[in-house]
């Protein structure tokens, strides 16, 4: 295999890139060699240097512990709880959340065969016991693993008395009732909230 | 901008990949750190270190002249003249062309302000002029700046005598007339060959 049929299979192993792709990818690095395959080459290189976990919250970070768990003017009190890094990062992306962040890394799964231990429980639990948390807001995904997920964590976390909310599940901003998904819809019926009339 | 987002920002910049896939790749590549991230820094180091353009062909290879040009299997007296490396790879992947290439490195374009200078046509008028070379394979897109390269090329090579052939265009293998474009139709049509019956 030359240099060239090495580097196509790599990128092909990347997400949403397939075998055409890889190629188009490939040629376009080799002809923008100076101002994309170097640059690149070189932050693979940085990445791989510098990258860690943070010990704390498991975030990817050049530092450890993670910006995030260092910021001081974050509320130590609330704690997200995450299946990925991936959604940590839409979490940031809306700076709705001052609060600090768990990444589990993944969601308990039969079928894939992972386990409690498997995820970065323990150590959430350790948090909670140890430094001063008012506020667990479960934020794994809605499906059946990142449900059941919650539900373990949340009775991991019972005997601690801390208060333990999951982030709300309805209807879409923008969407429209026609082209939700019937469970989409249920849950938005299930969790709907009194209105209260302005005076 | 830290090592991440340095990263995620050259990512974006790759054919078919967006902010969003770029983050996913770069996550990706993070997690698969061993098995991913290192063999492709490497890879792209090997390409940037021995890729060369080939300097018979203008292909792509790690060595010039390229294995295709040093290929003493091959016809040297059948050139198929394409726009683009990425179409070189196309026709090799289907072992039905056993002469030489001519990588003209883009089509003409008054849009984009590209001229004949801007081409690798010059090499191919000497090429035709000192090798023994019987047939010109015009093999660029059927597109209109494709056609007009093709004709512009024509144009350049009416002295040497040498034959010229273009590509057919028509109905592609496995495609229903129902779902064609009308130009493709037209030109199938307009392309048409008598068929004699097996006796």
């Amino acid at each position: 295999m030359n240099s060239i049929d090495k580097l196509i299979h790599l990128l092909s192993r990347l997400p949403g890139l397939g075998p055409r792709s890889a190629r188009r990818v490939a040629l376009f690095l080799i002809k923008k060699h100076e101002s994309l395959l170097i640059p690149l080459r070189e932050a693979l290189g940085e990445i791989s240097n510098s990258i860690k976990n943070c010990e704390v919250c498991g975030n990817v970070d050049t530092i450890s512990p993670c910006l995030i768990c260092c910021d001081a003017k974050r509320n130590p009190n609330q704690l997200c709880v995450l299946e990925e890094v991936a959604d940590l990062w839409a979490m940031e992306r809306t700076s709705a959340f001052k609060g600090r962040y768990h990444v589990l890394g993944g969601r308990l799964s039969a079928i894939d065969g992972i386990g409690p231990d498997d995820l970065n429980i323990e150590k959430l639990v350790e948090r909670v016991k140890d430094q001063d948390i008012t506020e667990i807001i479960l934020a794994t995904n809605l499906t059946v693993d990142g449900e059941t997920t919650a539900h373990y964590i949340t009775d991991c976390l019972s005997a601690s008395g801390v208060k333990i909310t999951r982030i709300a599940h309805g209807v879409p901003v923008g969407g429209e009732l026609d082209f939700l998904d019937d469970g989409t819809l249920t849950a938005a019926l299930k969790a709907r909230r009194q209105v209260t009339p302005l005076l």
